[in-house]
């Protein structure tokens, strides 16, 4: 693997989620190949999952991290070519082309600013990045997509509904209601992986207007009956996201979107999911996020393992 | 020892403190144990002695650490249950089970508030965190107790004399002036762990008003004459606290009660101890600070095989 | 090694950059040395290049490291004597002391604030930091010098030009416009460490007013006709500084002075240098710093081994 931009770069999806649920029950096996490499992590954005379960992954492997918060740690950096940088201290180009002297691997975070819609889903910032990067990149959440998360998703879907014996299940995302305008990069992904999965049958339900890009949910059916979607879901995916049509912006603010616990008596005994940080009673009703069929936990966990699989598929192609 | 929130949680002082001083004698004789073991380092508040000592001890063991810095790094963190999460993104409750997935160990730091007494002197953050935890827990300081410093505190008087041959000896905890409120949670600690220990006899001084809460200074003999207290004194320690009778309030500022040359001439030719950072000429004068009796940098460096020995004295028990 | 304050602590400075040479090619093998060693990084100012490089340096060695932004992630430190310390929370003696417990080796990087000439030029903050430290110190930049910098593009130079086999070449150090007042430390330091260096001529231009320290530059040539230096030149290293005479101050900020590709033409075919962070179209040319004579990402990545050298000298006299 020479990148991890999306699921694209990955050859075949049952097979990484094999080997990282595999990577999982042996975590130390691969610090030969991870002995002397050094994986840097980029953030222009607040993080602790990824931060976190990034440099576990790392130390898995027998690898060293460094972490650079852009802005707080270095340098303003100008992201426009050809400007007299009077205001910006560093451009974009020499801040990655030296980052990736001193790493093998160069994982980013940058969220989109949800103003401009083409500017955003052309991952114009992202492309600079790959561009300017001699070393692979790994996308720890772009404008838009957000694969280590929905990697760790579908692996624990995988954990619990036996889809490599060929079982179908019905996996829902259901928008929820939120305070802010939140990026789309968790659900165009994971919409995205899903897929590519056969056995998974995905239905998205948003209130009108929220429907996603086509792009990441082709074929998707999608409803804005919230009730209707629930019906004998074996998984429901909670999350927030901003209009995409008109693009960043809050138009529903419903509490009836909610995921409640009696909402959740519709599915069938669906495991409920959502990719942390949740605000509780806003997104989700306590007693779904406290019940033993919340299954956050897992999908955090397995954040590692998503990570350490990508992390050690890239440094095996450098070798 | 499956957590370490107090001097409670230690089986035997005496024990714990050879123990400390044996592995600074050989501080890298267990990384067996300590090999592919990662400590988590959460800090609600500012450190420099304890950021960087528990990553010496952690390295000193063959760990891997990872740091945090909640609210700079991360997200608002939500503290109160049942809330409608409208201003916070994450609940403690996710944080703390979030943190631990990705470590062995999760040590944190959380100052009081100095506003609720009850709040604090229940420990409520603290007590959530642990509830939270799967994982051991380590107090890196506390609301009320910072039982790490006094873990190198007793270390370092240790080292001084030898209370393990049945010397006895007089240790003074003294109040001194500050501009800020500060926590009681040093001297709350020092008090609790000194009374383990039968060689110690400790006087505690302090202007009116300023007595510790009685559970952790039971059968300590306060005096509110400085002077009398300093007779016969084999070791000073100098912390200012505020008051909690009058709950987290300055009563008084007298400079007076700063520690000075004079005053140590009182003593029997005490040593001076303080847990640092401390201000010049306001806590001590320079010149006691800077005199050979000061050991404030031998607490310091032991600050590393406190951290190391309870870090260690945890994994063991993990395996 | 004792200490790496300025080339004046290097014994041979032709022998230490055909060793971080020699490095750059086996960058691994001398981690029994570093082995359980510590390198403690200490920024009271921002750092992108440095403190990667720096942690980067220190993995090839095997050894650990940790960072300390000082002002955010401790105290605020009181930097003068004598104080009653009212506004400040600890005192650089117990910070520096202390940081020297729980490392091997403690890199600094202080900038000057280019008010008090005299307060810079003497070094003050940087002496007494020397002072305090009972571990070498390694000068990540200081208030007038920053030797890793210079170490790394001498280094660079040897790459390109085989002084080691005498042959002569023509190095210019030529000021560029920018619009913040900025150190002189870069240039001070590059200065320095050529004259040490019998095959490079050196010549240094600049507007009047702007003469670096004679100190540092004692004996170069300098020459307020720009034109006139770029001729023949074989490296063009371009940097901005503040006045020295007028000190900290801008007197020019003519955009003529700025490193174009028509000047660039007057040399021969030189190599374009430049520490870095670089304001482009203000200091230089977008096509001179992306044509194939810019050297800026070797120099980059000759701070590693850079650095690793130091750091190695250092760890094999503590031994």
């Amino acid at each position: 693997m020479k990148r991890f931009f999306s699921v694209e770069d990955v050859i075949n999806v049952y097979d990484i989620i094999k080997e990282a649920i595999n990577l999982k029950k042996n975590p130390y096996c691969f610090q030969h190949i991870g002995k002397n490499k050094t994986i840097g992590l980029v953030f222009f954005n607040p993080s602790l999952r990824t931060r976190i379960s990034c440099q576990k992954a790392a130390f898995n492997l027998g690898s060293n991290t460094w972490v650079l918060n852009i802005h707080r740690d270095s340098w303003n950096i100008e992201m426009k070519d050809g400007n007299v940088m009077k205001d910006t201290q560093e451009h974009l180009k020499e801040a990655i082309s030296v980052m990736n002297l001193y790493c093998d691997i160069l994982a980013v975070r940058t969220f989109p600013h949800l103003i401009d819609r083409d500017y955003d889903y052309n991952e114009v910032l992202f492309n600079k990045i790959l561009s300017y990067s001699k070393v692979p990149v790994v996308n720890m959440e772009s404008a838009t997509l957000h694969p280590l998360q929905s990697l760790a998703d579908v692996m624990t879907i995988a954990e619990f509904i036996p889809f490599f014996s060929k079982k179908k299940c019905k996996v829902v995302l259901s928008w929820a209601p939120h305070v802010k305008p939140l990026p789309h990069s968790v659900a165009n992904s994971f919409s995205q992986w899903i897929s590519k999965i056969e056995e998974i049958d995905l239905t998205i339900t948003c209130p009108e207007q929220y429907d996603l890009y086509e792009e990441f949910s082709n074929g998707v059916y999608t409803t804005y009956n919230q009730n209707e979607a629930f019906l004998n879901a074996d998984f429901i995916y909670a999350k927030n996201w901003s209009s995409y049509i008109n693009y960043g912006k809050i138009l529903c603010n419903n509490n009836d979107w909610m995921i409640t616990e009696r909402k959740m008596k519709i599915t069938n005994k669906a495991k409920f999911m959502h990719c942390l940080p949740v605000r509780r009673n806003m997104v989700v009703e306590d007693s779904v996020l406290d019940s033993p069929n919340s299954i956050v936990l897992q999908q955090a966990e397995n954040r590692i393992y998503a990570s350490q699989i990508i992390f050690l598929k890239i440094l095996q192609s450098l070798s």
